[in-house]
């Protein structure tokens, strides 16, 4: 599940990870305090600096969340009801991406995961 | 500066469009409440349901902010030094991206764009 990541090309400004986690436990993707911790702790892993964080439980069920972190930001997304938790990761930084990523395939006891790693700004 | 949105195949669970803006007025870039509004309205125009919004600016000038919404985000980074704004929109509805695009690249003045769309949970 872990390949070396790709680094961009010089004239890119960021890097941005569409991380997909499937077939992930039902109720963890409904808990959205234990997740918010995740992603801070994958934050963490990957050396980032968390400047605040915003999660939001919906009705009947599904978390969506912000991390806000110096080198830019990461999201997530559940759908309890698919077992699927959508991440994305952006960074403009030179951050630790690989870790954070295996970090959050782990702790999300994910059966299969997936990720892409696109460039931003590089038109610049 | 248009194009028609790829609808993505019926598995697909969200779309994820990662928004370039270059050659943006600098001095646009570093206004955070102007910023946070043009987001959200971008958000109305694609007839998203705006639930909460987190903008941070940093020091020197930078913005960093995101809207989540009812049918999933919107996030924005600027980088005024460079006239460049990333900004992403993922959704899990039916609701107009091509309006929120459009909308976004007129008001951040942007004298060039690209976008590009990505499908999200393919693997359900």
């Amino acid at each position: 599940m872990t390949r070396p990541i790709q680094r961009p090309a010089a004239q890119a400004l960021g890097r941005h990870v569409l991380l997909e986690l499937y077939q992930c436990p039902v109720e963890l993707l409904k808990a959205g305090n234990e997740l918010e911790g995740f992603l801070k702790a994958a934050a963490e892993r990957m050396g980032a600096t968390v400047v605040t964080s915003n999660f939001h439980q919906f009705s009947p069920y599904g978390i969506s969340g912000v991390v806000i972190i110096q080198e830019s930001h990461l999201t997530l997304h559940t759908w309890p009801e698919h077992q699927y938790a959508a991440v994305d990761i952006f960074t403009c930084g030179e951050i630790d991406l690989q870790a954070g990523i295996e970090h959050l395939i782990q702790v999300f006891q994910a059966e299969t995961a997936d990720w892409k790693l696109y460039e931003r700004g590089k038109g610049l």
